[in-house]
């Protein structure tokens, strides 16, 4: 007899995408400690948790590119903190305050990260620049995301 | 009779970036009105249009994670601004102004939005917290984009 | 005959972000000349060499939509950078410095660019306002990424 009919057409590819990491977390609790990674806790988007809302850190579960940036309120003191990368500070931002001349001070930055390294934020120098204010209606807020995963790692 | 040959192989997934949504705009007429969406009509980007240069505010029209962004220039008044979410103000910049000290306030932020929902920056408070500045060498600018589409919506 | 069995599953989707353009470079010798591109030479990311550290400009190499971003220490002077795209200034960023009030300002945009299409940071107007600052631990950041190419181009 004949052939059967040709069989049905396969089911279509996995989309692109797969690798996602982003969050954005904002003060909660004032003044941070200085010398620790400071604690956000007000939640903007955290939905694969690698941020740590205990410690305070990132953690990169897929090795890539990574974009980081934060925008800090600057009330009562100075504002002097550094982005951390595994136990090294390597971006630094400066902020002075004045009386009745409340700033915004903010950093970003793009980094490579292997899985497992962390990156968090802390007031640097001695404990007199921990002038991160937060309110009800004052923000300081960090966030990050996956730009690139290192596709061939996969 | 023998069995048909195999069915076609199925399509490609979903390539990435196929869902695109972004804009950048600056203002252009001042001072804003308090307590509505600011205008922005000066265009860096807009070309799904997903901002509405009448309404001033972006629309999502893809589910998924989004990144918005903006740099205020400080000038003659304070700045309160906030990044309102579906009439909810979720986020909250303040920056004072000083004579002879011009400042830059700055904020950004990544949230989550269904489609339709709209997102845009509002002098917050009393009307006096507007000083939101931009002329021809001076910029105050609004950005938004598409990181992660929700894939499974698709 | 019978059908014949199912086609295999389609392949998977382009991966996200085939096409890579990041740089993400610090100020590390002040204070910048006027009117010609800041050169930023402290790299924290360029892997594609898309920028230029001898020349200070960003050399699109795929087109699509970029997204560019700066932070800027004031201190010292006051500060009025512009972004320039192909020998034009796109945007501008001003903050006036007072003595013991170190500021920041920041700047951020989505521009579309055509390959070969270069972008780059520039003191703006008369040489009095390059107080861009720098050091060990002071930072000013210039930062930009491919965000969506233009797939038809390809
Ligand atoms: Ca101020
Ligand atoms: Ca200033
Ligand atoms: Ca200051």
């Amino acid at each position: 007899g004949f052939p059967g009919l040709p069989g049905k057409k396969g089911e279509p590819g996995e989309p692109a995408f797969r690798y996602r990491s982003a969050f954005s977390v904002g003060l909660a609790s004032r003044p941070p400690a200085p010398n620790v990674p400071i604690i956000f806790t007000k939640i903007f988007y955290n939905e694969q948790n690698h941020y740590d809302v205990t410690t305070g850190k990132f953690r990169c579960n897929f090795p890539g590119l990574y974009y980081f940036s934060y925008q800090l309120t600057v009330y009562l003191k100075d504002v002097k903190v550094s982005l951390f990368k595994k136990d090294k500070a390597v971006m630094f931002t400066f902020d002075q305050f004045k009386e009745q001349n409340v700033d915004q001070a903010s950093g970003s930055v793009l980094l490579h990260l292997q899985a497992g390294e962390e990156v968090w934020l802390q007031v640097y120098g001695d404990g007199e620049h921990n002038g991160l204010y937060a309110d009800n209606v004052n923000d300081s807020v960090f966030s990050g995301f996956l730009l690139y995963h290192d596709a061939d790692q996969f």
